[in-house]
């Protein structure tokens, strides 16, 4: 989280605000906001959770939106660029898609408090143009790689490439509702799941690509065995 | 909606409450939690909205959660009822994941915004035990469908049964970010699409089956012309 102008204009100004406080405030923010939900949350909870003044939280924020923003840009520009530098290689239809889940997956594990934010507070509520362009982006790409898929005949079960793009990333986002990083559930065994669930499904029969084995990861992770049924 | 204790209460007392203004308050509500949120709703705005004091909603309610409960009651126990139904027949799991998922579709189509509630506002979120033993049994109902599905042979795809079933649920939930009643895109398209997805998915390669055209539906609807890509 790097979004602290506020911090920035108190430096400037010769203020002495503490800037190591921001990381714990943002913390504590983004666990109020996902269990209480951001309206329930007042700055005066924010503040108690770490032991500050509600006054003393006015060195770092303007505002509660200042605290939700910080709290989910992190996460919701992480995703957003790991799918348009996945979109601008040469990758088959396929492969793209796996490791678009796979990268959503483990961002959504990494950071899950914050996504989570994002996903029950912004997602699908408008609340500002930047949040709708982003997630309009996301669906949008993620959309031209199933088309691609269905334009090169890799996916055939595809009527409507956005209600199959919006069915994705609805399983991705419900995430957010039920796994809880550090359980029994591997993020990588849900990813896996998840995607021999939906390419299964959007794949020819003909076609039908081999599973995780020719997957290489698009960032350097453990190998891990294929469980099989 | 037939959930209203203390209106029932209030008639017994001999009070004079209006009924014909229940089903009036609880549109309101439900219209009101799902723009603003649960927390971020006053009673006040409720009685604004349908023109009544906040001390007039008191014939009606003790407490918003009251109207909250209300608002999800209905929907909530429509999807389960109708999974419990076809949890005890003996169609194929091809058939049972077919039925189930137009069925969720079809119940968050007609009842849109209170479904939205329920699950922006409780599901997930363990608000009661009331609430949470309803989501536990439709997603052991659920997942009971797909091990079935599996143990036949009908399901090869799956290693992960409950990570399967709650994929399917999530991009099923995931409609209330993203569907419109009344907009371009028809509930039973979308059904159609998601159940080609899931169930192509699901399907080994030479037990797959054949898509809708074999499909009868579970309540009598109009027949439609199946799109091709």
């Amino acid at each position: 989280m790097k979004h602290n102008a506020r911090l920035r204009l108190e430096n400037e100004r010769g203020a002495m605000p503490r800037p190591s406080r921001w990381n714990e405030i943002i913390e504590a923010a983004a666990e109020a906001f996902r269990t209480n939900g951001f309206a329930a949350t007042s700055l005066e909870d924010i503040a108690s959770a770490v032991g500050m003044w509600k006054g003393s939280l006015y060195h770092y924020i303007n505002s509660k939106e200042d605290l939700l923003f910080a709290v989910v840009r992190g996460p919701a520009e992480e995703i957003l660029n790991q799918l348009r530098e996945l979109s601008d290689t040469d990758l088959p239809p396929t492969e793209k898609i796996r490791r678009a889940t796979r990268s959503h997956v483990q961002i959504l594990n990494s950071n899950f408090v914050y996504a989570s934010v994002y996903l029950q507070e912004i997602a699908g509520r408008r609340k500002l143009p930047e949040w709708t362009a982003m997630d309009r982006e996301y669906l949008n790409l993620l959309e031209s790689i199933v088309r691609e898929g269905v334009d090169s005949g890799e996916f055939s079960a595809v009527t409507n490439p956005r209600v199959a793009t919006l069915a994705l990333i609805g399983s991705l986002n419900w995430l957010t509702h039920w796994y809880r990083p550090g359980g029994s559930l591997h993020a990588d065994e849900i990813a896996d799941q998840f995607c021999d669930l939906f390419l299964g499904g959007l794949i020819t029969r003909k076609t039908k690509a081999p599973r995780s084995q020719t997957i290489t990861p698009i960032k350097t992770t453990k190998p891990r065995a294929r469980r099989t049924a």
